[in-house]
């Protein structure tokens, strides 16, 4: 095994925002030497790295020239430069997750073909190369409302997505690739991180639960374990080990998934990397997704995805009508409350709706645990000075 | 309540050792802007602050400078210079621990009349100027053989401390400024941590035990919870928090204990500071020592002091015969194991006896966690290229 620990070995990480930044506690841990690319200068991972660079992930020489100095390479995010980590590896550069995993996620299109072709539950759908395409296929009524519309690159954070009810839902979509999905109606989105190191080593965390705003469509709590049956909960295991095993990534994979009325498990979108979804996992589990994802791009043996205690996530995303200087209200009255622990990311600066940190809340019951978070969600405000 | 997150408030820490760089995990997690000043350009804090200034931490004016620049000041080491934390005080600057703390436990005979002042138990002890006036007393059966000697300043890590039975044990004791204490055979080395923020609310952690080896008198194991009967951890706890009373200290103090053959509990010393008796709580507590000192000095609410899980702590120690660039040998083979964590403090060089990390291994079950920690201890090596 190399020597990554106080030596010279250097992990490249593309991407330098919050994942990054946690990804960096785990490093400094090990005292794993890493260099960080980022296009702001104020990337979260700025400060604990210890070789930063200024650079646009999307560029193929900056991505690659920056590849050249490292011995292993991760990203942090999927909106790089693919044909550059494919230069790489073909250099005999370890590049984790790989170029092909990433290829066949980047692109939605790619992303939905890929499941039909490994037989994984997921939408019915089909792929458009542009607007224009997506409406002549509404005429010829081979798509019928309502669908949900995705467009092929560059969707996050629900950014990408709409659903399409009417005609009229139509007029402010983008002239982008895209997809339209059959509208599923479910009973509850869930995700499952499946941990595989190089070896092929595979650990798999508990089911979490997104529970969603009764009015605002929006999700408002990350539960883990899910208060679903063991039987859902199995099944859902069983999926997202099928697709782990379908893409033979190395690193994490999240897998987004719909439980349907009729309790089937269908597959939404999956993330090669550290994920939201698991952010409950730094103070809940005894190995979090972070030094997971790190030991297995290392080919380290995995830790244990259990949870010690129950945990719930909360976003912290800047309050409509404030941009400026942030300013966390009330932060020192949920920090008074056993078993709150909040994230902040270390952007100076809040934007409605901007992901500006997390917090997380365990307790040995989940259901304590889903009350302090509400408790929680009641005070926090993000706002500006 | 001062707006310490993602703001322009700056904590100032002096030293950037090992407890430093834990303590800046928190800060990050925070994101609160820290100055650290330490005399290694080496040191394991330098990459995750904001500020890095190398200087020497017992000169007036280097410290003085520093602190000038901060908004609160801390420390992370007692070797400082204290007239300096005095002279910052009077200017108004928020020093916590306080100069006064600092005073009452920097000199060992300071610390021990301190004790005996506030009727706190601790072992009978006589005060001397140099070696020439401890000679004397022996020479007058003031001191009677065995005792324990302990230098007033510049001890730590059993450095500074001997046990002498014979006379030709004193030849190698140092000219300098001693105390004589009664050599009290214990049954326990113990250790509680005692948190107090600016408002003066207390926490205490529950009580840590020291295993020794049975043959090397070294500390193997730091175990949390103790497996001392609730009778005589009641009273360690409540022996730690008259302690911390007395000292009206804020942020931590730890609190060494022992436990007497007829389960009296006396205290050894304590430390105004995060303590490698508390690295435990990274893994195991709600709230770790870390981010305790943290929310302490900030006049932050406590975390809570609970163990989520039963914690043992073994410290890594470079190897005898082994000088040069550090290799942490079968390090993968203990990661392996469940609830295992390695901390790897980031120095390059390993030295027999240097402290290179700890391992943190967690458990629902304390024995079961004992028994992991006695494989961990037989696996891994801090050796030499």
């Amino acid at each position: 095994m190399a020597n990554y620990f106080s030596s010279s070995f250097t992990l490249g990480i593309l991407g330098g925002g919050q994942l990054g930044k946690m990804m960096g506690y785990e490093t400094r841990k090990y005292d794993i030497k890493t260099h960080v690319l980022d296009p702001s200068d104020q990337a979260p991972f700025r400060i604990a790295c210890d070789y930063f660079e200024q650079g646009d992930l999307m560029d193929f020489d900056t991505v690659y020239n920056f590849g050249k100095k490292v011995d292993v390479l991760t990203f942090e995010i999927e909106s790089v430069n693919v044909d550059a980590l494919e230069k790489l590896e073909e250099e005999g550069k370890k590049v984790y997750p790989s170029a092909k995993t990433l290829r066949n996620i980047q692109d939605k299109g790619v992303q939905k073909n890929f499941y039909k072709n490994n037989s994984i539950p997921t939408a019915p759908f089909l792929v458009f190369k542009d607007k224009f395409q997506l409406t002549e296929a509404i005429v010829r009524k081979e798509v019928t409302l309502p669908f949900v519309w995705k467009s092929c690159t560059g969707g996050y954070d629900g950014k990408g997505v709409s659903v399409i009810r009417t005609e009229e839902d139509m007029i402010p979509l983008p002239e982008v690739a895209c997809i339209a999905e059959k509208l599923i109606p479910f009973k509850n989105e869930l995700a499952v991180i499946v941990a595989r190191n190089v070896s092929g080593e595979v650990k798999t965390y508990p089911v979490v639960e997104m529970e969603f705003h009764p009015e605002a469509n929006q999700v408002e709590y990350v539960i883990c374990p899910a208060r679903i049956s063991d039987n859902v909960a199995a099944k859902a295991r069983a999926v997202a080990e099928k697709v782990s095993e379908a893409f033979k990534h190395v690193g994490l994979l999240a897998v987004e998934l719909f439980q349907t009325e009729d309790n089937e498990i269908i597959v939404n979108e999956v993330a090669p990397r550290p994920h939201n979804s698991g952010h409950y996992s730094i103070e809940a589990s005894y190995c979090n997704q972070f030094e997971q994802h790190i030991r297995a791009i290392l080919d380290l043996p995995l830790g244990n995805t259990q949870n010690k205690v129950g945990g719930i996530m909360v976003n912290l995303v800047g309050a409509e009508g404030h941009t400026g200087e942030v300013v966390y209200k009330n932060i020192e009255r949920i920090m008074a409350m056993d078993g709150v622990t909040p994230h902040i990311y270390g952007k100076k600066q809040t934007r409605p709706f901007r992901k500006m940190g997390h917090v997380t809340i365990v307790d040995e019951s989940i259901d304590k645990a889903r009350e302090v978070a509400e408790r929680v969600k009641g005070l926090i405000e993000v706002v500006s000075k």
